[in-house]
């Protein structure tokens, strides 16, 4: 029986394997045979020598791996990208981020959007969680440029009932949309800017719908401190008795995650995740981060994020995951607790769990998803190998990434873009900026009170 | 009267410069004029326009600023990159690092040296302060591969008086190497290898032939505590009483500062300065990290660097800029603490202070020598562009650097090295690893207890 002709077959590489115990591994020498969007198989090179393909690329000197996935973002702000700088949250959200926002519209979210599609298809992001307003120009960009996306329309409880049925019909109109590349979930802000009511009419809507739920909660000490003080219940626990952890529910950030909701997470009915961002809050001077490791001892999945370019500066996931390492060594007193395998873990398998796609991606295995980047090892910074998940993580940067492919397709080849056009997207959002700066009117979208 | 040829022009880009009082500014549209290795001056690029030049580079849509300058590594130990991962620092000293440096040969030092150099150029480093054995390969490597370093054989008192007499026939015989591309400074490895009488005696030599001294110490909060139980006095007691810090001092990492050390930092009667490589203290889980704020407020310059690459995975001093600003937020609890435009400060005159060269390098100024990298913020990641300082900092990566420029002479240019094969380099070196990595003597050149 002669094999049907694939469409796409990567030789040469090294892949990034998992095995059934989810341990990370490498093949080398090996080949990636992709056909109708998904991965046929894993082999060795020389055993695709005769196999007709589509199209064949020579990755010698290059690692594969499952594309990066961005699990907590908001794509549309890298047009805000430096725009609130060394300041505490509470005056970056109230003095720039609100009132500026309140200037957004289509065509700035549009814009914003490609040029952070373009971003992280430049940095090896295959998949984004994003949460955000007007999200409908965000799935056409996401249409368009071929990236992978779960898509939340966010709400506050201070845009009434509306917001909260907003959220809702976006996510039911976009899902399985672009060939089946978008998701959707349904998006109240966080706990502090949603009311208990508009909380459990979520969940509500969730189960009924069978839609996940993408939120912020306990983003700080702060803001946990201030939960109990004024409801008598910490943010986790507003989830608890909302309904929320009774849904699939990504929550960002968690760094106000405390001792006593551990296990509230434990014994949720639903499929919690929890998404890192580290970097902002290095810069936000939080006093803590993720709390990785408890969240790892319950069996939670950690997702790596990087946030908006607002406060992160970049949509750069391989900054994060490196971060992740980092800065979970230093804040648990630990230097053996989070490995480079055990970031890699978290950059694949995990992150895809996070996204509500733990059986479609996060493994470059026969029937997955072929969401696929290519590392290139060969400049100073990556030699020699001694220890290829190590260099993976701490010496490889996101612009070592050659290829991005997402669903067997290529959106960018040897780092040229295939799908968005960069220098036009920056020069009319230049042109919009002005406008979009102009505080004069005194109105911000929201009140930053946590 | 008509103008000498210069020697380059780079015209178009924006500038980052200076002004009396230290603070960073942006030139735009303007021109830097180099003549005889040196910048003869900045100006408006239309100033240039009919001005004869050998060449000329056209930097529209780039940031000129003066090229990075690592305070502290190990330049050949990029070899050893990756081969002790997730240990603390005793474990990683011990029973890898230094059982594996017993094996080094000079040509080990020299194929490392050109890889660490290839690494450099390629991220906008163009001066290392270097700290190492085998010395002589190193400077061959830069006077080749045309960098500028200060470089220093490094010692241990377990090699009797003799460490101590190489490391100051090797800082003679090279000071002003390589066109003055080379300068020197005497190098014991750190108060717990060396004795108080070798410190002493260092200190005796430094004075007699007016050469700086580079050492580790106060490396972190254990070494400090360990050194008083022991001796009665901190690390940095130990420099004050030896007589160190009445030489021109560059002490690496400081996390082990302690407060009472401050008044004898204070009162130093050398010039001392401390290199920050921030990315190692999260790896090793060190409680601490260097006292910016502390050694700011006493008016000690602190300058960028990444340790060698055993520890720090990379030579990517771009990164220890954006993480000097985001652990110092964090760990001083401050969101405005260590702004980009000090991260900047930091990067520039601080930096060329803390290897002996502030007036020489640091600023793009009429008489500095011309060490200059173009910094392309083309890409989607440093788009668009509110906050030029933050864009640099938090947003540009090492590999946004497209030319590297030390007195005047192109050593990467539109990102292709010129004076260096990173091929032919990491093929050699990856032959020789298994001998490298054979331990099976039992033997190491020093023992770590700190």
């Amino acid at each position: 029986m002669t094999p049907t002709v694939a469409d796409l077959i990567i030789t040469g590489c090294t892949v990034l394997v998992h095995d059934d115990q989810e341990r990370t591994g490498f093949r080398e020498d090996a080949a990636i045979v992709v056909r109708d969007g998904v991965v046929e198989g894993v082999t060795d090179a020389g055993e695709v020598v005769d196999r007709a393909a589509v199209e064949r690329i020579d990755a010698r000197g290059q690692v594969a791996m499952p594309g990066l996935i961005n699990c907590h973002t908001h794509a549309p702000m890298v047009a805000l990208r430096g725009i609130a700088e060394d300041l505490p949250i509470e005056e970056w959200f109230n003095d720039v981020v609100w009132p500026v926002e309140s200037n957004l519209v289509e065509r700035d979210v549009e814009l914003g959007a490609r040029l952070a599609c373009a971003e992280m298809i430049r940095a090896g992001v295959t998949c984004f969680a994003d949460h955000y307003f007007a999200m409908d120009a965000v799935a056409a960009v996401v249409a368009e440029c071929g990236l992978r996306a779960q898509l939340g329309e966010a709400f506050f409880s201070s845009q009434g009932p509306q917001g909260r049925e907003r959220s809702l019909e976006f996510a039911l109109r976009h899902r399985g949309a672009a060939d089946g590349r978008i998701t959707t979930a349904l998006a109240p802000h966080a706990p502090y800017t949603v009311t208990d009511a508009d909380l459990a009419a979520t969940a509500e809507l969730a189960r009924e719908h069978g839609l996940p739920v993408h939120l912020h909660a306990a983003e700080n000490r702060d803001q946990s401190e201030a939960s109990l003080a004024r409801h008598g219940v910490t943010p986790i626990g507003v989830l608890e008795r909302t309904g929320i952890l009774g849904t699939d529910v990504l929550i960002a950030h968690g760094t106000g995650i405390l001792d006593d909701d551990l296990p509230l997470l434990r014994d949720a009915p639903g499929r919690v995740a929890v998404a890192t961002a580290p970097r902002g809050y290095l810069r936000f001077a939080w006093p803590d981060t993720t709390p990785v490791r408890a969240l790892h001892e319950l069996g939670i999945p950690v997702g790596l994020a990087t946030d908006g370019a607002a406060s992160n500066n970049s949509l750069d996931v391989w900054e994060s995951m490196a971060l992740t390492a980092l800065i979970q060594k230093s804040t648990t007193g630990d230097p053996r607790w989070l490995t480079s395998r055990q970031a890699l873990h978290h950059a694949t398998l995990q992150s895809a769990s996070a996204v509500g796609l733990g059986d479609r991606l996060g493994s470059l295995a026969p029937g997955r998803r072929a969401d696929i980047i290519l590392v290139d090892l060969g400049g100073p910074h990556t030699q020699p190998v001694h220890d290829l998940a190590a260099t993976l993580v701490h010496s490889a940067r996101s612009s070592d990434v050659r290829t991005t492919i997402v669903d067997g397709r290529i959106l960018m080849r040897d780092r040229e873009l295939l799908t968005l056009d960069v220098a036009a997207v920056a020069g009319e959002l230049g042109q919009r900026l002005p406008g979009l700066l102009d505080q004069c009117h005194g109105r911000r979208i929201q009140e930053y009170d946590a």
